[in-house]
């Protein structure tokens, strides 16, 4: 039975004493309470569901453990932090989850003692431990720290890069492996069948294999079993006095509740309302055809098939479809690999984790002027994610690499466009686009050039890049044109690279706008400027502050961080109404 | 004894058939000879001699026993592939090497077929070969792929990444693991005890740790004696029918000349001539006197120290000094999670290397706003490196990231009062500076103040950033005053980021010219456009063109590449001596 909403909330309020002090039985009861608390707010508030559901017992027994905040434990990823965010100092709050002044989901040192580390990509917990852990030795406390760490993750190469240097630190931390055999898609990969072997007959070189880094390995042990993980914890914080610890717990993502458990790929991530037109799925549909006609598209991704709209092409090509587990780096450089022998590949990845493989478009890919395609998704504000997941820099960070060529559609039309284009065009090519939008409709596309929305006599040029920015576009003609009667003119800026050269020497007008989905600085503006410059025209340029943009919806994030209609327009009408 | 001069461009020149059928006896003194031509470029045209030397009778036993270019072969690095450019097509001009318009440091697609892959930064080649090996199953081609990989690339995650996808991939290709205990400093880590102890007896978990990634592991082999090569790549070679071979060959790095196998750190990347003063020695000064007094300084390198300059901190705070090898993003993390414990992490990098700690730069370090201190050397132009390692994008990515400060010193002084500086600045800070420069000397330095260092009455002020920019302001100004009189103004524009909000506001000159050893796209030029915008001034600003740079020296590529002084004095004439 769960605990009566008074006995939690008095749990939850007395941890210090109560939770070490209570048996298994009512360590359970609090599971049961703390799932179905995680279960409603998730369903209003959108967020991590399946993740969090398996790591309920699994964190309920750490805080049984371990000391927090005297303790330190990362959590990878972060998008299993929400038990340990109801049992720290956060449950009064847990129902403002992801919105806008409310908690955040994912870790935040901002946030709370708890949090000793802000999370929310894959792979940087073990090296943070470790981090920590070191700073402990040398400050000679007496503190333990755990790295919690999903099997997805152990596939990513910051994990083995930080495994390699374990017995070069000498120092020692807790690290489970929370071993639910996903990752957002199920885990691949040679890591993973060494752990799928681990759950049965306990092999000695796959135990070997962990050893040799310096660890000793424990388990597995039945992550969603209070009364066996109690045991298993105790044992490894013992062994911590000797060693760095792996204790490999085996848990079901969605564990309690049924639809959950039997899709967990479906509500890993789950919104509160059900998205419009998505352009992952527009991708997908034209890959599909592409690849119909053409052997030589090849689509890779970096565990993301299902929310890029790439679950079909996987289905239908599997051949074709490369799907490398949370490895960024590595997809980039396997897609670079397949255009040098004359594939045409497309690697799809959100516009944050692109981030992971800048190097990589720079050194292999661009270096090497190679036919790869980028979709990149989730570009632009994202919104309850937070911080971590804004899409925001990519116009930034792609802006001055020689020989890419960057394309923003204005509408999901348009994107198609781009694909089929894209299928001929023999350099990089990125594409970037949110993920929701409009079908819309399209006219031609041709590489570097822009289009002309809206052309009037006065002296004011719009140039927006992206769905989100030609609305905006068009919200400030009309307001200009209520302010002052003055009809300004828009121009869709649908190639970052190459600017449309042509275009922007003949326009007329002495004060050119622009508006971008993207921090402000060094994104499409800058570029704009730099190409004005000594021209005598007055550029004007639009985008996020300069700030990690907060958890909030994406038109509020707009408003309050340089895109708002009002703050614009008052800029504008300097120019416009005088 | 070596061949003749004759018999050995003969040799090269008739390799298809020569080669084959040479005998070992032959093949060794084929090896000598390379070895002696290899040393005697270098000795001139600078360039990697250990590596290069460590490899010549792999290399050889590569050609003999695969038949290149229709087999190809990727060098990860690429700091080892001289031997395969002496033996494929470019052996007349191989005293080009690293010359401007001659042949490259690392393969080159568009030198040779004979290169399949560009190389140059760590980790990618196991990840290229298989994406290459990849093409060739879908294209049902018959030809074979190699990856020859350093053990000092094993530390990387890309590396990992890789591996953990071969069973997924379902091709085959051979890694030939060049194992020579060194990467650019001696390997560390959990890996590299795996190898040493391979070196002895065979360990059959060691083994096994390999082969969990789905492959056959053969070896190890004397790589430097042909007579044990041939045969066991002969081996490998009929291998490949059935699996994917990691065959381990031990080379010497340096073999054969006595001087590099006792230094073969020394003798990495060797000059052609003595540099003048470097940044890195006044980096190493400067951080041990800092943590002399200060026990909070923390040293993190990956596989750098030495060339960083950092020997002598390592040596004298052997507690406090970190170097994880070459994991870039590993030691971002590490820094980060330092920093939230208090201390104070001094992360030494080149410029180009710090492209693969984008993501964590951003995510880690300035999303938690964390004092951690990058110090990138060799940023700018770098030279005869070539196209993977100019450091000529590091102003434009950092341009963007918030709570992020970037400084960029005029001399090595003023980088010696920023490193002190910087002991007591509480979030990320990031100084980057070239390899070479003068002492010189320096003034206050305050974080986000410019310093004037010439000012004058005309309506043209130069912002200067970094050492180079302000002796080419100097040339500009100079020049200015012989074609037409007129003196400008001349800032040491030494931060990116804050820019000094309060100096350019009141700058009375209409024309700002801004300076930048950086790409012109999104560097400082571009936020200094978006700084005047809507401030009727004039910015011109100069970078490197939107080209990947060359080898060639650097004062030829300014000249070449868009920081000329003929072709800016051109464009300031215009608004200079109207």
């Amino acid at each position: 039975m769960p605990l009566s909403e008074e006995e939690t909330i008095k749990m939850k309020n007395n941890l210090g004493r109560e939770l070490k002090n209570a048996s298994v039985k009512q360590l359970n009861s609090l599971c049961e309470s703390l799932r179905s608390t995680i279960y409603e707010t998730v369903s209003h508030c959108g967020g991590h569901l399946s993740s969090n559901l398996g790591a309920v017992e699994l964190t309920v027994a750490l805080h049984r453990v371990f000391d927090f905040p005297s303790d330190k434990i990362v959590f990878d990823v972060g998008h299993q932090c929400y038990t340990h965010k109801l049992l720290s100092d956060r449950a009064e709050r847990f129902d403002t989850l992801r919105k806008e002044g409310g908690i955040s989901g994912f870790p935040k040192r901002e946030e709370s003692v708890y949090d000793c580390y802000d999370t929310g990509h894959a792979g940087t917990a073990l090296s943070a431990a470790l981090g920590i852990a070191k700073a402990r030795d040398l400050a000679k406390a007496p503190y333990q720290v755990i790295a919690l760490i999903g099997d997805g993750s152990f596939q990513n190469g910051l994990i083995y890069e930080a495994l390699n240097s374990l017995k070069l630190l000498h120092t020692k931390i807790l690290i489970i492996l929370n071993d639910n055999g996903m990752s957002i898609s199920p885990t691949l990969g040679g890591v993973h069948e060494v752990l799928d072997e681990l759950h049965g007959e306990r092999k000695l070189d796959d135990v070997a294999l962990f050893e040799r880094f310096g660890l000793r390995y424990m388990g597995p042990v039945n992550g969603n079993e209070i009364g066996e993980l109690l045991p298993a914890l105790e044992e490894a914080k013992e062994a911590l006095n000797e060693d760095t610890v792996l204790l490999h717990v085996v848990t079901q993502k969605g564990h309690g509740y049924p639809f959950s458990e039997s899709a967990p790929m479906q509500t890993h991530g789950v919104g509160p309302k059900a998205p419009k037109s998505e352009y992952s799925a527009a991708l997908g549909e034209e890959l599909c055809a592409l690849a119909k006609n053409n052997p030589k598209i090849v689509a890779v991704t970096a565990a993301m098939a299902d929310s890029l709209g790439l679950r079909n092409f996987f289905e239908s090509y599997p051949d074709r479809a490369i799907d490398v587990g949370i490895c960024e780096e590595h997809a980039s450089v396997l897609a670079a690999a397949l255009a040098t022998q004359g594939l045409k590949p497309y690697y799809a990845i959100y516009s944050t984790f692109l981030q992971r493989a800048f190097d990589e478009i720079i050194h292999d890919i661009c270096g090497q002027d190679l036919p790869v395609t980028f979709c990149i998704d989730r570009a632009g504000a994202t919104g309850a994610d937070g911080e971590t997941h804004q899409g925001v820099f990519d116009l930034s960070y792609l802006s001055f690499i020689p020989n890419l060529t960057v394309a923003i559609p204005k509408n999901i039309a348009e994107f198609r466009k781009m694909i089929r284009l894209s299928s001929t065009y023999m350099h990089p090519l990125a594409i970037r686009y949110p993920r929701e939008g409009e079908e819309g409709e399209a006219g031609t596309v041709e590489i570097g050039k822009f289009e002309v929305l809206h052309s009037t006599m006065s002296d004011i040029v719009i140039l927006a890049a992206g769905e989100r920015c030609i609305r905006l576009a068009n919200r400030l003609q009309n307001a200009l044109r209520e302010e002052c009667g003055k009809d300004v003119s828009i121009v869709n800026a649908r190639f970052l690279r190459p600017l449309d050269r042509e275009l922007l020497s003949s326009r007329p007008e002495k004060f050119v706008v622009t508006l971008e989905d993207n921090v402000k600085i060094g994104g499409l503006g800058a570029s704009i400027a730099q190409f004005y410059q000594g021209s005598g025209k007055t550029v004007l340029s639009f985008g996020y502050d300069d700030v990690f943009l907060p958890h909030a919806e994406v038109p509020s994030l707009m408003e309050k961080y340089g895109l708002g209609v009002q703050k614009i327009l008052g800029e504008l009408m300097k120019y416009a109404c005088r």
